[in-house]
């Protein structure tokens, strides 16, 4: 068998494939930006031509890289400009006005990458992310050899990049059109939310996204405000707002979700749109508390996010699967619902399943995308080591990974970037946005 | 003036003393055990005789070391045997069963260490204990150079180090006569719980510690089966109960406080006793979780814990302020409850005022020890900076902990541990503990 470099002697695959694959004393093998084989260390040998290329990781988990199905990375920049604030206060008092004075094409690219090489060395490997300019999200995604599906924003009021909102449509045609061609790069739509954009908006970028197979991804019941507004104009809680637009299918992607009932849960499901739960900063904003356990009995498509860092205030899908798995064992007093296996598939197979790339990416098996990340277990805190799964959810952190691969390519290696010059782009941040005024 | 040595250069000091006070640019210097000057790195000139040792470090917050207000220590070779069980359950056939195999002083000791390893290089200077044969800990935390307060434990079962319960006087009274000397540790009494424990071994051990000048640590109304089982037993909640006893004290640090009612909040506070929050295991043993906002608006001195690593499954201080800080906006629906301050101050001042260490420890002020932590602040999620409180609480990780220093002696230099042989203790944990069988 054929292949360009093998990782071999690894303590435990943990596979996240339909049956939970974990082979001990495991490998992987990749040739080009596919896994080409899986299997067992002591096969190599008798596998693979003499001379090829042996990436030797004892002492480490190999599992497949963490998919963030939600956040805003230009927002990197605005990280800890204000907190522990009522929201309209934060957004109206904080977040709009340095938006308006700092947004541009430039900041974007930068507070992208930024947040590129926090998520890179966190062992996150695939984003979705929804904001302004995001030609150049899709830009710094594909400069720093990162899978992403970049959702260009879309509002019914003016935004830094789309002046005239009435616009929107030609705003988002462009986008797509001029769109970099990239292997690892996809365009999608993010409109925004169902308080924010008018029914006919919703409609019609839905659409647009059916006609052209991309992702639709919409805010939905994040706060107990949205349900009442949403309500008073439209006479709907937002999940059935939008399934009465006819906009809940399979290209569409809820966020947060915190205040969906149970029957609108239920037509999510049916419709086989997905979910995505950001539980993090769904308490930092003091939204309220999804009902992740009711998502998953009703077996939705759901993946985990981080949310922009302005409101999280990290990026850390470590932290996030740690939250998802403890937050609702809590408020239910039950310490059986979301359990590390469930939560860690939302985190892997779960998010790439939301985002269209399940044939792609989210878990290791043959034919798939090498999108792959390498955990130190030979920490304090990974000893003993009883169970990976566990240890991933509940002990891991985003420190311990090592190496990171994305389609083949390895982008981190010994804990450094390889792809970004991670001094040169906190240099840029420092001197746009070091200080407060 | 005269000091050992001259930590200087820092971007912000972060002092969590009485007015919370930040010096950018600051320094802060060391002579023996403790601080003997804090003021601007420009100064140091004017300051100091030419020769002094200069440990220059741009790039970091300089704060106060973080303080575990309790945890299990030894329970680390527990971690992740099992999770997602019913409390019950998960006691009865996994953690029961272990301690009677596994538990006596030599795996006491190696635990012990393991934690110390993972906490120090985490940068928590400062543990509070409640375990058996704790002789072991106060040895493993002397050895390391930790600051620790060990609370040997009683119960009125038998237990690993006291088969005879009715002896349990006796036990704590040796404990106490052969504790080793140390500047750094002290015994303290770890009374387990109301539901395991009878009025008079609760009162008894309490006023052993008054007596004797020692904290006394007790578990109080962690779960609902507890609050039944105190009510059907003596007729009154857990808190009232303790309060009849007699036993709410100065002395006394409860721990968890989930189901406290506003009352009992009350006679806590007026009675000067401590409360312990260790949120992270309540959420993942589906405890409940407790009303810290209101433990705060009652100016109870409170502390911040991790719990044991086997419910945690870590013993990461960062990780516990961040649950801290976000999950009580999140169950409130109130963003400005539990503040990144007032969190970074239970985990460091109010932690020692809990252990009754607030003359030695939590701050960094002129007179106290040099319990100290650096933290790197040129990594990707702590650029920008606009706040270093924010920074500290919502976006920093234990793995930007790169020096620590306890007493005035340096533990951790550049992320490695001085004082304990990390490979050893791993080793010796693997060939005690690595398997489940």
């Amino acid at each position: 068998m054929n292949a360009d470099f093998v990782i071999s002697d690894i303590e435990y695959v943990v596979c996240c494939d339909g049956s939970n694959t974990i082979l001990e004393k495991g490998a992987v093998a990749i040739k080009g930006s596919k896994i080409v084989w899986v299997g067992s260390s002591i096969d190599i040998k008798d596998t693979f031509a003499p001379g090829v290329s042996i990436i030797s990781l004892p002492g480490h988990i190999l599992m497949p890289g963490l998919v963030n199905s939600h956040t805003h990375v230009p927002m990197s920049i605005f990280r800890g400009l204000a907190d522990d604030m009522i929201l309209q206060k934060w957004l109206n008092e904080v977040i709009f006005p340095a938006e308006a004075k700092l947004i541009n094409r430039e900041s974007v690219y930068a507070g992208a990458l930024l947040s590129i090489a926090e998520m890179l060395l966190g062992g996150t490997t695939t984003f979705c992310d929804g904001y302004f300019y995001e030609e150049e999200v899709a830009r710094a995604a594909a400069d720093a050899g990162m899978r992403a599906v970049v959702g260009q924003g879309v509002l019914d009021y003016p935004t830094p990049d789309n002046p005239e909102p009435e616009r929107w449509m030609k705003r988002i045609s462009d986008f797509i059109e001029g769109f970099p061609s990239s292997e690892i790069v996809r365009p999608a739509v993010f409109c925004h939310a169902p308080y924010t954009c008018s029914p006919d908006t919703i409609r019609k970028a839905h659409e647009f996204c059916v006609k052209n197979d991309l992702i639709f991804q919409i805010h939905l019941a994040e706060t107990i405000q949205e349900i009442r507004e949403v309500e008073k104009r439209y006479g709907l809680t937002p999940g059935r707002y939008l399934n009465d637009l006819g906009v809940l299918g399979e290209k569409t992607v809820c966020i947060h979700g915190v205040w969906l009932e149970r029957k609108e849960i239920q037509l999510i499901a049916e419709q086989h749109a997905k979910l995505v739960h950001c539980p993090e900063s769904n308490m930092k904003l003091a939204s309220g508390v999804a009902d992740l356990p009711m998502w998953l009995q009703h077996r939705v498509v759901c993946g985990l996010g981080t949310d922009g860092p302005a409101s999280n205030n990290n990026l850390d899908m470590f932290g996030e699967m740690r939250m998802a798995a403890l937050l609702h064992k809590g408020i239910r007093q039950d310490p059986t619902v979301c359990s590390a296996i469930e939560v860690l598939r939302m985190a892997t197979l779960g998010g790439a399943k939301v985002l269209g790339l399940s044939d792609i990416a989210g878990s290791i098996e043959v034919g798939k995308s090498a999108d792959l990340i390498a955990l130190d277990v030979t920490v304090s805190h990974a000893t003993p080591l009883y169970d990976p799964v566990s240890h991933i959810v509940y002990s891991a952190k985003a420190s311990d990974v090592r190496h990171v691969w994305v389609a083949g390519r390895q982008v981190v290696r010994n804990g450094e970037l390889t792809t970004v010059d991670l001094s040169n782009v906190l240099e840029t941040i420092k001197k746009l946005f070091a200080s407060k005024n």
